[in-house]
């Protein structure tokens, strides 16, 4: 169970700031497929009922009216949904846009929508848990021939080269190497011998330097290896279980001649297509893979090996990947790597282990 | 009433990283500060049950079990309380030191103690108000005889200057700018008019940037007139009323010749007296006043006026501070800050009111 006010404080709240929400505003990938997914599919919405699962500042509400929704149910948790009755006030659509402030989970709408709309893609992908609550609005509040948007999505994951691996461990021995002092002159100075404290900090600091997985904009060129899907969803049939766990035993192909095999990077992508009994008119895809210059807010999850490895073109790199929910926090995962690269020799290297933190 | 769930995440959770305990055991004003409180006055700890409210890396109960208590009780919520005990353990008083982990205001003890110590100091002496705790245990554990350690404690208020009144305001100009680009595009890639957006949006930058107290290492020379006293607390007698809410009126003279008055600075201090019929041999003081060679990781929080003032010397500042704690998070403050000039010609400067918050 889910305790409301500690979920506020490690979550939500965020999402109470303008500022927070300009971001995703300002994100012209993002903003550009939600919007030709809407306004290139009218058909969907002309005439509709829509329910945006939480709109934010509204945005996607009052796309999905200005495209001829007949009546938008627009739902959000925290005090934003005043900013966004004011917008939506203010582009005189509040005949069309209800905005109504509350979790979803909670909230009763007054009829079945044909459309849900939703924005909930956390950091690869599913980090915020957030789709939980669409797919409760999903089987509460969607008729039973209604459409999803986006319709369906994906999460990736390739080889990576990265300088961070280098500088990730020089922080961490930099950390290392300050505690070892402060030991030291906490017992010259103060009589007290720190040293048992040495092995839980290290752990700490490990954690934190190089078991956490980091945002990261990726050049293309960092990606050494072929990509790999390793999770789809259909978002009209997905339920929490289905996504609960993330599990994938994945073969990628190096591409690269010598190189170094420093991690993986996860992104994913969301296609806007319809339900196959009423598609798309025109399907959108929404990805956030490394790129020169369509790059998302999102960035890409890195995953970083300490130490990287040698690899080369021709080398194949066998990965286990299983990624779940923290204890402590639904929002939040863990993520087990097991990694193995055969060599084009034919060589086996032994089988290395990781855990990770999304945090 | 507070929620624990919620208190913890807002606050505790920090605590269990011994990466943020070993920035205050690094702190050696701080450190000699006990340390010497401690040790010089051996006569209140030997022979003596003593209990450490929010014991963390267990530092104070060691220190009090080395200058021979019998006893030493060591409270500490979070999971640090582990790592206390295997300190505890490393250094041999695992007889002397009993390691609780609870919150302070759930525990029982077996015998009322003959001292209570504990680092309860935030930023600006109040912020946590992790000094409520201290005085729930006084009232249900010491000794009518017993000592606080420390005994005293007392907020200081001085009028400063700062480049950071320019820096603040270029920052909340710029974000500013920034949001009118975004408006602009916004209209015209997107169809959507969020200029109603633009007050609440220029509140939420002037509160963050503008109105949020900073923490900042002040040097001596920025301090441009007398410091006043605005709050004296004795640790044995003090309520939670007492200390809830903090009024004063002060007059500060500027002491600079042709200045900039740019804001107040704030800080305190603490002094280790014992107690009238049991007094210390040896006082300690604990300040954390701008200092060029002993500043402190608290800082002193800086309170900016915009936009700044020409002063000069023998002008007159008259100040009436308010601080109460902020209604969403009791361990955050909210200031009423209202100021005015009296030159030293004798005109009198409009009055200046400004709101702050100690984030
Ligand atoms: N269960 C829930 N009920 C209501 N709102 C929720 C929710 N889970 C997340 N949210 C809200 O969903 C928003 C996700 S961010 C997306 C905002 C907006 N739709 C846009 O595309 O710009 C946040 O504002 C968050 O507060
Ligand atoms: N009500 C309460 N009960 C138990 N511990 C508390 C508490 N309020 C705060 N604390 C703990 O008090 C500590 C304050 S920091 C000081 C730690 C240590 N005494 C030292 O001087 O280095 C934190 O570890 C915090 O978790």
């Amino acid at each position: 169970v889910i305790d409301k006010g500690v979920d506020f404080a490690n979550y939500f709240c965020t999402y109470a700031f303008l500022y927070h929400q300009k971001e995703m505003l300002s994100d012209r990938v993002r903003m550009d497929a939600y919007y030709n997914a809407i306004f290139e599919n009218k058909h969907h919405f002309r005439g509709k009922a829509v329910l945006d699962v939480g709109t934010g500042s509204g945005i996607l509400a009052i796309w999905s009216a200005q495209a001829g929704a007949r009546k938008v149910y627009a739902v959000e948790a925290t005090k934003m949904s005043e900013h966004a009755r004011e917008l939506v006030k203010a582009n005189n659509l509040q005949d069309v846009v209800e905005v109504i402030e509350g979790s979803m989970e909670d909230i009763t709408l007054p009829e079945k929508v044909d459309v849900i709309i939703s924005e909930w893609m956390g950091y690869f992908l599913l980090r915020e848990s957030m789709f939980d609550s669409v797919i409760s609005a999903r089987d509460r509040w969607l008729k039973p021939t209604g459409v999803m948007y986006p319709s369906h999505a994906r999460m990736w994951m390739a080889p990576i080269r990265s300088g961070l691996v280098d500088q990730k461990k020089s922080d961490y021995e930099g950390s290392m190497n300050d505690w070892l002092c402060f030991v030291n002159e906490t017992k010259n100075y103060y009589g007290v011998d720190m040293s048992v404290l040495t092995k839980p900090f290290s752990e700490e600091q490990r954690k934190y330097y190089l078991q956490t997985s980091l945002w990261n904009n990726l050049h293309p060129h960092q990606v050494v290896g072929t990509a790999a899907i390793i999770k789809e969803i259909d978002c009209l049939t997905a339920t929490v279980d289905d996504i609960c766990e993330v599990r994938s035993n994945f073969s990628s192909s190096i591409l690269i001649e010598n190189t170094r095999l420093c991690g993986f990077g996860g992104w994913f992508d969301v296609h806007f297509r319809g339900r196959s009994d009423n598609p798309a008119q025109k399907e959108i895809e929404l990805t956030t893979a490394p790129s020169i210059d369509s790059s998302t807010h999102w960035g890409q999850q890195v995953f970083l090996l300490h130490p990287p490895f040698r690899t080369s073109e021709g080398d194949d790199v066998n990965v286990s990947f299983l990624m779940n929910r923290s204890k402590e926090n639904h929002r939040l995962m863990e993520v087990d790597l097991g990694c193995e690269i055969r060599q084009s020799s034919g060589k086996l290297l032994p089988l290395i282990k990781n855990k990770f933190y999304i945090e």
